[in-house]
């Protein structure tokens, strides 16, 4: 069984990526800044199905992610999560927040409806993840 | 500086045990068994504030937490997530799910208001993953 990214994060969101374990997609909701990551091993859906140095791999794509969306935003806090409810892919959602967003304090899963960007804006957020990602 | 919790953390939650780099919670919400991990690290509020080390601890220490809750609870699905819109001292949440439990498929992050547990019952879940998680 081979790799494959499930339709439903396709739709969401679009390709920044490949670092070397993850798929990094871009959600294009325009309330906030965004981040996907996607072990790209087929069958994973916990943590606990990677093995220990694919872990390792993950929280340090998560961080070079982290890093990256903290200053390309600005962001006053990073809100990092697998929920998996939904889509049982595992993935990690990478969200820049601002004191005042409309969801925050609280979380941005499941929260109203995304606002897409404009079409050239979200192209240029893809290139400057491209490049802030080394990718 | 030394580490210490922040107070809202041990308001909601208690002491289970210490891993090699985090501090281990139960929260005191009897609608989802939920570890919280703490990194033992003074002034740490995003991943990125840790070293690639700590990383690695922090995200085998959840990895073994998730193991245990899954099997504790019987879990159909783990969330793991740090947050911190509220508390900005970094933790990781690691909560079990259940289709039908009372925020699914949403978060559980500012869902409602905590139920909480029986005190024996609360003590039997603290002594059950400290011998889950080897404290």
């Amino acid at each position: 069984m081979s790799f494959s990214l499930d339709p439903r994060l396709s739709r969401d969101a679009d390709f920044v990526g490949d670092l070397p374990l993850c798929r990094v997609l871009l959600m294009n909701d325009s309330r906030w800044p965004w981040l996907v990551l996607v072990p790209r091993r087929a069958g994973v859906v916990e943590l606990t199905d990677l093995d220990a140095a694919d872990r390792m791999r993950l929280i340090e794509e998560t961080a070079r992610a982290a890093e990256w969306l903290k200053s390309h935003a600005r962001a006053e806090k990073l809100n990092v999560g697998a929920l998996g409810n939904i889509v049982r892919q595992l993935h990690v959602h990478v969200v820049a927040r601002h004191a005042g967003d409309p969801a925050w304090p609280g979380p941005v899963w499941g929260f109203g409806a995304a606002v897409p960007y404009r079409e050239a804006e979200f192209r240029t957020i893809i290139e400057e993840a491209r490049k802030g990602l080394g990718l």
